[in-house]
């Protein structure tokens, strides 16, 4: 017997919201926003903008996950978990990386089930054995009827390498432009040697902000002075300069800045290693910067006394002093290259207010800890770093959640910032047509 | 002052869905589905649903909850929680079973407050002393006015006891199904004497999943293979059986299969014990299948050796070798009856992705811990079993929460799954009146 | 490409409400409240009416925050979280107090990251360094710009004080009749000396309820028989009293509540204290209450042989004897003065169903702790009842969710629960317009 609904009585859940009236509300959204100015509160807090952020964004764009050096060997494979999807990356017999999501075409169990591990010839989800090939196919499903295998395969991710950098999409057609990006970033990337290159330390941090906090924060060196360990041996001037505007103090620095610069590029040019920045950071949905800069102290690398943390340098590299080539990519990630080793962050979203930020410590495949390199001398000033940001995004997220919030400027030094949000709302408009 | 709400500052809770709008939603995720198809990912992750699911599912049907064996003695009380409603459950001085809201009638505190105990020849709420006799009525209320008293009883549960088993029912006009299901499993399930039983071990386990997941791992054994301590004794031929799909060792088993249960059949007879299936899993409100099925090796029950974990035999039974008599009640429950114990298994939904899974084990009331059985061998099974159950249930729920999850065929060793969605369906349309 | 959203594929979430149908909404809960009786479950458990009552009771009312001694000297200052607005207290250069939101204007951080300290003569963000001055103003920017510094200013609270307790209002004009009640209030708690006060301790409790029973439970006595220390002191007569119900114990505490109280109105009047109660607990925004009662015993204090807890009193107090001040203020908060300390309760809500409440002890400014007070004498009554009290909020968050709930009769004794009651129900309509 059905009871009609008594007050008190009714279940309080709410409806997902339909598609028309979600575009209606990203699009008041975006009307909010200042030009010139910091997101509204609401972007960080709104759980329906952040569902269509995930969709939208991270279900559409190409996104930094990893590098090849996580999964070496063949059958190596390691999972991942992007916003709602459960995906894995697979090193196959033939060398080549397979993307795919961790879901079985049954009853859509996980396939696999650990952080990383080697998978055999064939992949079997553990629930009822229904068995994949390396390329995905159904090739065993127990009793449910193998005709059914054809039209089972275990659904791909859309994967690209840049070298050494693995890049994925969730999205039938994804943006066209990757391999634009691919070939202009390869000579910068190319010779750091990624595709020759070990994982010495990976970090995961889960930061309590959204995740374009994390982003912007990671856009913007106006806050660096909040990064001791940082400034040792990366020179902090972004935006436009204004030497009339310094101190004693930040002249000293500025000019130590602009002679290293100049050291730097005529090292860089003989190295045959381009160094011009390229700013791309909207305008087309596969967004990205790059830069080469030179470091302060004795330049080499981004350790506490600026020297080589690692004696075996990256690729065929044969000067320590190069600096270091800036990477950012939209919408998740950014990325340092050095002469002795790499850093790569990738930004994993986990709900509205929590993000992880995964740091990878990059070294030459045959450095050895201990004789070439020192683990905790490599890896302190970004595990510094990354403390001191994950309380910086704590920090925003918690102040400019407050209803009481209005978004202040934008300064020149975090023109980034702005440019992040540029490419944020095209992407937005284009996605959902508005 | 009012102050009409600015962007940013207002609040960003939705409203609970009217009723017709709910009615159209569910309508509209049914639609979704496929015949002979695994249930579409919104079905584990809405919220709007699961409020649906507690209110016309766990609110108005027959709802296994405990055995007898847990309140024995006069006062005896047990508290539960069944989704959004506390409820008790007593033993009254006559012997009798009752079943109440555990809401006091005057400012809602919970009466009964810890999980088990003794109460007197009336109960008292601790906050203001409003005081009820073992009937519900009310018989004292401090100055609050005893004219009161008439219209404020303690809001009863309907209750039905089955040859020991407790099940309640929070509906006003509960399905009129269920005595027709007691008559008819009275005498398959009385011979094990539950009603002269004492609960050996009881063990929560909370699943990371869906109550419908829980549900449909336990109505198939297509995935035992992941459960080698239960197939020890447990024969999983379940749905069309295709012999000459058979490997070799299969083969075997399917043979020693065959030959326990004709022997079996002979002896379940001679002990005029009924043992043929009952399969009404849809149909009905009160939906429910049994069966009695032989057991492997020495087919006495549901231990590592397959021997009696009991010495003292359940009820008046004296033949050890009795296999186990299967139950299953829609939508929350199933059980194991042995000739030495019983298992009961309720399932208690918590939030839309986590289910408490309560496990009991009964034995004789007179068998003695230590002498007549050894605990860790009476529950290693089982104990085993859920823990894999449960890791099946997460890793499922993660998966096919994943948007790219497309449901996959249902295959014959897995239809009583199919009957599951069937009997949900079943009573989804005809509590919404769809 | 934007794809069509396909089912399945949908983003999970609902949208925020819009205003029209958040105060249907309201209207329509209120509507649902029968008069004289308790508030029906979804007045606890609704998050839309939550995020409401957020904005319009305590966005819009005078909130009791804090007492002039946690502040005391230049410099010094304390954070707080008011449902989703961080904000701080902070004692200026030149004694006033400001209250300022807690909420850079550049990127929103919060500006001062700890529970208290002393901050210099400037106020500066750690994120970018914006800076501003005790009065709110930007004097520092970076290089975002510092014409912009004018239009940015902190944003600040209405700050009030009240013979030492401090409120603040959120709402850009605050309800005028506060000044009314500081007036008649004044003459009542001025003489226990707050200005001159010191806290001797504070406990934060986090109650699993929703703020309103939190308010509920303070507001009525009927339940004291469950807070035995307290009882030692204070004499529970509240509302009508019917001497012909009461039973030989409660007569006899009834005749030495009467003597008591006649003795004690004569020594009230000797010492130039008011006692009459005000009542004026609705039909104005900033309602309050107030009456001056005799205790039980020594009648001095509420410890547990009911003598004073400070050999030091507090003000110029003389007299020890002089029971105890009882003020409450809606929405917030309660308070007891006594001769030798002063008793504060802040509830701030942090969710639906989580509430802090911060009691605070403030004895003399020159009692010194061994020497003057016993720290665990003068705390243990109200840290025992502030258990007990969070156990009944708990059980009645917990049995008023139940959908089975109807709300019961509220008795004469526990008329200021339907004061409460009123007064919630007035500030709604006005702030919504209903």
């Amino acid at each position: 017997m059905s009871v009609p609904l008594k007050h008190g009585e009714r279940p309080g859940a709410a409806l997902p919201a339909a598609p028309a009236a979600l575009r209606s509300h990203v699009a008041a959204l975006l009307q909010s926003c200042t030009p010139g100015h910091a997101l509204p509160g609401a972007f960080f807090t709104d759980e329906a903008l952040y569902a269509v952020e995930m969709q939208h964004i991270f279900g559409r764009h190409w996104l930094f996950l990893a590098t090849e050096a996580e999964i070496p060997e063949a059958g190596d494979y390691r999972t991942y978990q992007i916003g709602p999807w459960p995906v894995f990356l697979l090193r196959r017999d033939d060398g080549s990386i397979g993307g795919f999501h961790n879901t079985c075409r049954h009853r859509g169990s996980r396939i696999l089930q650990q952080d990383s591990g080697v998978a055999g010839v064939t992949l079997m989800c553990p629930y009822h054995r229904w068995t994949y090939a390396q390329d995905g196919r159904v090739i065993g499903c127990g009793a449910t009827g193998e005709q059914a295998a054809e039209q089972h395969a275990l659904r791909s991710l859309h994967v690209r390498q840049l070298a050494g950098l693995i890049f994925v999409c969730l999205a039938d057609s994804p943006p066209d432009d990757f391999d634009d990006m691919a070939a202009r970033m390869t000579p910068y990337i190319a010779p750091h040697g990624l595709t020759h290159a070990k994982v010495a330390k990976q970090v995961d941090i889960i930061e309590h902000g959204n995740w374009k906090i994390t982003i912007e924060n990671n856009r913007e060196c106006f806050h660096c002075e909040g990064h001791p360990e940082l400034l040792c041996s990366l020179f902090d001037f972004f935006g436009e300069i204004d030497e009339a505007r310094m101190d004693a103090e930040e002249r000293a620095t500025y000019r130590r800045y602009l002679a290293a610069s100049a050291e730097s590029e005529a090292l860089w040019s003989r190295h045959g290693l381009p160094w011009r920045a390229i700013e791309e950071l909207h305008g087309r949905p596969t967004a990205f910067r790059t830069e080469r800069l030179a470091l302060d102290g004795a330049g080499e690398s981004m350790t506490p006394d600026t020297r080589a943390a690692s004696k075996r340098l990256l690729g065929d590299l044969t000067e320590a002093r190069l600096g270091t080539l800036h990477f950012h990519t939209q919408p998740n990630a950014w990325y340092h290259f050095l002469a002795d080793h790499a850093l790569t962050f990738a930004t994993l979203p986990l709900e509205r207010g929590r993000t992880l930020v995964r740091s990878t410590w990059l070294v030459h495949a045959d450095a050895e800890e201990g004789r070439d390199y020192d683990l905790e001398n490599l890896t302190r000033v970004w595990n510094a770093t990354n403390r001191q940001d994950a309380a910086f995004v704590a920090e925003t997220q918690r102040g400019a959640s407050s209803p009481a919030y209005i978004p202040g400027p934008i300064g020149n030094n975090e023109y980034m910032v702005a440019m992040f949000h540029a490419w944020y709302e095209e992407r937005l408009r284009a996605e959902l047509g508005l």
